[in-house]
């Protein structure tokens, strides 16, 4: 993951039909298909989110950038972080639907229904539920 | 997002980092950073993942594909589906960590843990937890 | 558990004033009162949630009474409601709040809102989400 | 609820008997028994913890208490956990579980793990997972 000067290379980014493709190939030669129905999924991903949660559950208010955990906590959430990810993308695939479109999708119409204010100090328009 | 045939045309693929820099931007522009703090966003994640639940919750098991879906059922679980993805996005982000390479590095470990069986049919090494 | 007659025998009904009492007890014993603070265990319920929610997850649909299930199965789904149960008191407690009078409450309030249909095959008025 | 001096007056303590007995007859006299599967049961109960969850998401630390809050909020904030505890009383009822009588088993278990420490200022047996 480094390049020949020793700092990070990034070869590509990570698209979600990546994802997906290799995630629907990892069932298929396991024979794991038959399990992956919706509701299984959905109940897998709500236990990913459990353990997400485990992470942050004693730790009071954590800052952005977590700056004083360790690198073996750090590479612990990415772990669980993954998971919800996996689980999520498998879900939205078994349902025959197309998670990155949707996002996208999804985020114009967040944009529309949250149009920038003028005065962005002014945060009475910051909405009660997501986003 | 229809082609001059009139057919799906899928312009290119959908990365995370795509949707990390436009979360970021869409959150940068309104003030809302401020709000994005990691246990806020997981709590977001938590109430996302409740709205996706809520529409599974009386449908007893779901078939794969949702062949008895109504189109507007359909378009309300890709949103669903979306704000789940769309929380966990930005709190990868705000943590400082690359969602998709955790992913990607996931998958290989995932890989390497439930190594394939030469017969497929034996599913005794179906794990208890995800995957 | 079992009375002379090999019936079971309740010795008395289980209080949430109880439970309430014997956890802040086993907290303050302990000296956990510091971690006990809202947003904390209502991370920790999630946890707990997650934990449930995958005992329940590779398995398709479940019959009530959980027909098939081992009295080790069952042990361990006990176990799990009852951490959710337990953290869930907790966070109604540190919030100040009575559980028990919110519950009948509740069920008083869903009972106005869903009067008795005096046809009961009748399912019309089952509402989308909860109850 | 109030008795004849105007303050408030406890009748009784609840009991999650009481609960469970008045949520099944009010699921029978509805006809909606039919719905409440042990799955369907746990997808409402993450929507309802989704809904506990939407209420913390965006407020930072909260203290214990709930200083700064309204009776508005307070009072929404009872009546969804109140819906999260309806849940899990239904879904331990439908599985035929003694949801009561195992938490008070889990609390025994609980003081068992966690020995008092004679230093209770000495935090360093603290779990990782809950409690």
């Amino acid at each position: 993951m480094e390049n020949s000067h020793g700092s990070p290379r990034r070869v590509k980014n990570v698209s979600l039909e990546e994802l997906r493709d290799r995630l629907a190939e990892f069932a298929r030669v396991r024979g794991w298909e038959q399990y992956h129905s919706p509701r299984n999924l959905l109940l897998a991903l709500v236990g990913e989110v459990g353990e997400l949660s485990e992470i942050f559950q004693w730790k009071g208010e954590v800052a952005r950038g977590l700056p004083n955990w360790s690198p073996t906590d750090k590479e612990h959430l990415e772990e669980e972080l993954s998971d919800v990810l996996l689980c999520l993308v498998q879900l939205a695939d078994v349902c025959g639907l197309d998670l990155g479109q949707a996002a996208l999708t999804k985020i114009l119409k967040n944009a529309q229904k949250y149009p920038v204010n003028p005065k962005i100090s002014d945060t009475t328009n910051f909405p009660n539920s997501y986003p």
